[in-house]
């Protein structure tokens, strides 16, 4: 298996980063291929601009989307996501390791969303979901955060938090036709023991050992809705 | 009032900066002060990290946002975050105007929120929701999309926007203890007539002018949470 692990943290010392390290070994050593983009390392650009575009399809006004499919078309993009393109192509497992940061990505992760999944390879029309273009690959978040465990759910204070989760792993993971594993979560990292560290990472590691015997996430099936992606059947509310 | 809108787009003569001057026109119509930071045109910088705190805390291990509370209390910030954080305080209401990138916003504008948002004045610790820093303060999101509105909702292939926005709503602006109003959304924008728009940006202009009409969206409230942030009652699943 290819893997390609996106990473995106200030802090090389950073358990978050400890948690990418781990990664690496644990998939390295199950005999897979791994490649890292380490967003900050690289100094990743995260905004998506004109400046994405060697060519244009319009130079007057510019629809980020429209141009991606030119580009992608005529191999146009700028050099920085052409080599993550590259990546993506090449992968069979994205693994997605960041620090939550306002109940998302940091920023430098969002822009890689927003720039390297490119309309016209990734989506486009109706190719999303289960007729998405990276169909056949599989993706994980890892992530860390400050909450504890009993902070989120159902009545607790930040509430449930596959619904924080979904405008990640559903509209961009599963929109583009990734196959979602369940993420792997360490809670209130930056108030536990060593001791406690160590254990995550052990966690993680067990997590890392039995990614195939994990059901993925459900997302919708373009088979349930028309042409216009209205519902084939009137779904209950 | 004041007014702030922190605006996201990369093509000036795009409908969703049509809004935004549309709003700039209306509010100081209605007598209000206006500013406006345009991130593309500031070239924003979103990325969080070392540089943004001209004294340190510890030197040894960046904890982002153990340094934001450091800097707010030491008045240390870079300045272009000192710059964002003085509009905060003069403004009574913040409009987020952007397109919708992958359910969520554009990088630049998430890289404003994790740099901007500081730990120390906007939150810090239980002051969060109803005790957040900014309380007494209003916000709005202001958004275009590609999609219709008959793909949003429940059995809709996208699933809910109420739930796809809940992250920015109440994970981002709610947390820090702004009064959010309903947002406005602009469906289909690339591929509406001219016509279409324009009646869109009418709409708008009755949005804004009926701003204190609409009732704020509910999120929790501390009162209900002890120091822990468990509930103080066992809520219903």
């Amino acid at each position: 298996m290819n893997a390609l692990i996106v990473h995106a943290h200030n802090e090389p010392k950073s358990f978050n980063t400890s948690m990418m390290n781990l990664a690496v070994e644990v998939l390295q050593g199950e005999g897979h291929e791994v490649l890292v983009s380490d967003l900050y390392e690289m100094k990743f650009n995260p905004v998506a601009s004109a400046d994405d575009f060697r060519d244009r399809a319009n130079t007057d006004h510019l629809v980020y989307a429209l141009e991606q499919r030119h580009a992608f078309a005529s191999g146009t993009f700028a050099p920085d996501i052409a080599a993550e393109l590259e990546k993506i192509k090449w992968a069979d497992l994205v693994i997605f390791n960041f620090p939550i940061y306002w109940y998302s990505m940091p920023a430098i992760m969002k822009g890689w969303i927003d720039r390297v999944f490119v309309s016209g390879y990734c989506y486009g029309g109706t190719r999303i979901y289960d007729r998405g273009g990276l169909r056949g690959k599989k993706a994980m978040l890892a992530f860390s955060l400050g909450g504890q465990a009993h902070m989120f759910g159902p009545g607790a204070v930040h509430g449930e938090l596959e619904v924080l989760l979904q405008p990640i792993q559903r509209g961009m993971l599963g929109y583009v036709g990734l196959t979602v594993l369940p993420p792997f979560v360490a809670f209130h990292v930056p108030y536990i023991s060593a001791e406690a560290r160590r254990d995550c990472l052990e966690q993680y590691r067990a997590h890392l050992l039995t990614l195939e015997q994990r059901a993925p996430l459900a997302f919708p099936s373009l088979d349930d809705f028309d042409d216009r992606l209205q519902p084939k059947v009137v779904a209950a509310s």
